[in-house]
């Protein structure tokens, strides 16, 4: 099959033949529909995040199931799957108290001296986030998977293995915000209008929207954002605090940086919570003022949308096909596999929300 | 009536005479029975935290009403009360969503112009979080106390009014730990002492308590720890995490320092909640990784135990009597005002849990 290959820190990827194995008993085939270009594979390649190498990168996918382990009940060939990276034990401490996005024994493919998953000619290829979604198929445990409505677009529903699950998660999982309240989202790329939807789905009163780029902060409009703040050209704190009578009772960073980060939690009124939903880089250090924490003030982060994929996947599908979740306006290009280097360009430059690779079916 | 007051940043605090007025439509007049004396007291004295000069200090306090103004129908003289600086409104955003303790319209004393509440020859004489507890008697809002039980000692109601509600509410209103989940509290003075109390009350699987000094890791145990850290000999996050393969669920920190506010962060395990309850000095920021925030870790703070003081402090005071707060032991001296000073270098040594001064009834 053809894959896009990370063999080297800042490299572009290459497309390149690679083989896959057959799945063993808890192990599933698909054949990938469509996988978004996410900006956390950006942070593998630029290196704020390490991976082994080299790796098929790539895990906001879907598609059809090909073929089943010996033991898969779950699903079986023809079936519609989206996929998670928050893979699943199903009985640690996490798994057992409705956490299973914090799982301590996530399987993380096969063991050293087996048959790889993937491999080349050379040896064994590495599997990213135990998915490596930027292939023509994928060989998966089933608990990186969610059945789906066979009525549902794969390249919408790809959307929702990481954007939607990460930002609308974040919102209604993570920080569970109440019917009425006023929310802040920085950042409007696919996670930060995921938020932005989940929060309007969620009956938010006042959902703020704050990016650098005109289009984007139009486009959070047709998501649900009630205002907007140009952070290209107000002081976005300074600007929500005026605007909400001292801050609000919700902010979310779906970018990743440092100084947003930081700005979160200061566009915060009294008993205030921030949501990092963004990767900030490995050893970046978010500052908070202590005096500030006194007034109730949390920060706190979000791991891939606090999700229960297996749960919370079917209902976003159900809002999709609702009309409430507005996945059709997030893609903003469809491309091939050879196209991706110049996705990740595009997403660096801030110029779209999401780029989906389709694979023919 | 006599009173300590403090005129100068650093300078002790002087016994003078101090005139108080009589109680206005919603004010009651108390006697003083016992005030503890706090560490945030020392803040102020000591600068790093502001106040208008000169005032007489003291917050932690429990004492008999003697009259009441004319609209008061809460108490009435010869009631037994403790005082709360979460003096509460009752019909803003935050009261009347159950978070008194984030009133935003808090009352502050008197209208510039009315005749102060207390003064001296020389002029008016500021209250000090609208309570003066370092006095013969106390002129306050009606909202800033509450009545309690006529058998319950006025000198362990005293601590009730600051340490263990900021402590015990901690854990219980802040964090709301579950049954059976494991806690660490680094700092074991009167409000550490509580928070450790408070999380065996509510049923905390394992308490981990850490400080610098073996006595008051002694105090510890005797209020509910089941472990403890020196963390003179050993760094306590590495040992906390080796105790606890990971990390604990819940930490508190009862100093308000920036290196111990990190570390409570840093020993957290996975969708782990540190919850800063002493006060940081103005202008001191605390740094957490950002990386780290992405397993769901939660940095929060506590404003004087999330309370809803008029429900929480009767039931502290049944605890007590029921013989599962450990009051009596929490209280290291008893003292006179006069002896104010000392109470505090010895605090400073971080030699005593809690001094209380009495007043002669």
């Amino acid at each position: 099959m053809k894959a896009a290959v990370l063999r080297e820190i800042g490299q572009p990827l290459t497309i390149e033949e690679v083989s896959v194995s057959l799945p063993r008993a808890h192990e599933v085939l698909i054949r990938t529909a469509a996988v978004g270009v996410c900006h956390s594979d950006l942070h593998y390649i630029e290196g704020l995040y390490a991976c082994p190498k080299p790796t098929v990168l790539g895990h906001e996918s879907a598609g059809i199931v090909e073929k089943v382990g010996s033991e898969v009940t779950y699903v079986k060939p023809g079936d519609h799957v989206i996929t998670c990276l928050s893979v699943f034990c199903g009985h640690c401490e996490y798994c057992t108290t409705g956490r299973p996005y914090s799982c301590q024994n996530p399987e993380t493919g096969r063991s050293e001296g087996e048959e790889p998953r993937l491999s080349q000619k050379t040896g064994p290829m590495h599997q990213f986030y135990s998915l490596s979604s930027f292939a023509e198929t994928m060989l998966i445990h089933e608990h990186a998977l969610v059945n789906i409505r066979k009525d549902m677009p794969l390249d919408r529903a790809a959307l929702i293995g990481c954007a939607v699950t990460t930002g609308f998660g974040a919102v209604t999982n993570t920080a569970q915000i109440e019917v009425g309240s006023t929310v802040a989202v920085i950042g409007c790329g696919g996670v930060g209008l995921s938020a932005i939807n989940g929060a309007a789905i969620a009956g938010a009163g006042r959902i703020i929207a704050v990016d650098i780029k005109g289009s984007k902060l139009n486009l959070a409009k047709h998501f649900g954002a009630t205002d907007v703040v140009d952070a290209s050209r107000t002081d976005p704190v300074e600007a929500i605090r005026d605007m909400t009578g001292g801050g609000v009772e919700y902010s979310f960073e779906a970018l990743g940086l440092k100084k947003t980060s930081e700005q979160a939690f200061r566009m915060l009124r009294a008993s205030g919570t921030a949501t990092i939903i963004g990767m900030v880089p490995e050893g970046q250090m978010i500052e908070v003022s202590g005096a500030d924490l006194l007034s109730d003030k949390k920060l706190q982060g979000s791991n891939m949308g606090s999700n229960h994929f297996r749960v919370d996947m079917p209902r976003f599908v159900d809002f999709y096909l609702a009309g409430k979740l507005k996945l059709d306006d997030m893609i903003s290009h469809r491309i091939g596999l050879e196209q991706i280097n110049e996705a990740f360009a595009e997403m660096k430059r801030g110029e779209v929300a999401r780029s989906v690779i389709m694979f023919d079916q």
